[in-house]
């Protein structure tokens, strides 16, 4: 009997045209606005394969951004615990990651997506709709001003991790990171929660 | 008579000769550790031919990094007032070279720096002796903590750079500039002056 040597349900060649298909898809419609069923379209399977292999959309977007970690996952563990502390612990969540084994993906992101506007597409999505929607849903902030307190905070930590983990300045490079979470942590806290219009008089 | 297919004084490869000499004299020395006699040298040219092309070390760096602007002509309007208003100057300043013609250059700086080590320490020594040095030495705060409040302010200014400007997140990428003035400008403030391990309790 002749192999086929089209695609077959299971195999990696039909797992990586599902990526690379989501891939497209998330770039040009945004996280919300593609679906599994036109991903599955576009990658020629059936959209049950799509949630077999990955369970679901956030999976699939995840699995498609080479995202180091899954936010889903880590955020509830920030989010726990008084509002006055948030700023702190986003900081130490976010210094864990870029710190720990999964830095090495979450740098190789960082340098395709500054390099290339598909990548710094998915990287918008990301930012928005892993992590920042999840924690400004939770806050007793104006829903009209959440938008430009999550991108304040993402300038801040997006921020710190080019010159902690790319450009290397020091002392940020090697500091400590209760050092960073102690001089950085009120900065995104006053982003989430604080008066953005607080300018100094002078 | 034969012409001479060798360098001459005051001809384009001469300059570019000088330039490349520099790029490799910075990034392996920094900025204080090279000198122009040892730049010349490289190049092999008289050092007086780079005092008169390039004027002073300070000029001879900014060319060779490719420099949007020169901050020894920015800063002094950025430092002259009141020292409570310094943030919203630095970062109406940076929003101003960012946003003109010469953020282009800007954003080149810094895709280049981001994906080549080499440019990278370039970045690393334009930020620390073309800026942050400059404003450190004017302000009243211990010089043992200078490093840090300037890299922290680095790491602020940089990531409003990167989310503005190439990674285009909304609502910073198209904010008016004095919005984020208000809303970054105290952030500045307090890595330059403020008390960086003052921890909200919590």
């Amino acid at each position: 009997m002749a192999r086929r040597t089209g695609r077959r349900p299971g195999n990696l060649d039909t797992r990586q045209a599902i990526l690379d298909a989501a891939r497209a898809a998330f770039a040009e419609r945004g996280f919300d606005g593609a679906s599994i069923r036109a991903v599955a379209a576009a990658a020629q399977v059936d959209p049950a394969l799509v949630h077999h292999y990955f369970g679901s959309k956030d999976r699939l977007f995840l699995a498609a951004v080479h995202a180091p970690v899954d936010p889903g996952e880590l955020l509830p563990g920030v989010l726990a615990g008084d509002h006055a502390g948030l700023g702190e612990r986003l900081v130490r969540a976010f210094l864990g990651v870029w710190d720990s084994p999964a830095g090495t993906a979450a740098v190789a992101l960082l340098r395709s997506a500054v390099s290339n506007e598909w990548t710094a597409r998915l990287l918008r999505e990301f930012l928005v709709t892993q992590v920042l929607r999840r924690i400004l849903d939770q806050l007793d902030v104006d829903p009209a001003e959440r938008p430009l307190r999550g991108s304040l905070v993402a300038s801040q930590l997006i921020g710190l991790a080019v010159l902690r983990h790319v450009v290397r300045l020091e002392p940020v490079a090697s500091a400590a990171p209760e050092t960073l979470v102690a001089a950085i942590g009120p900065t995104v806290q006053r982003y989430l929660t604080g008066d953005l219009a607080d300018v100094p008089a002078g």
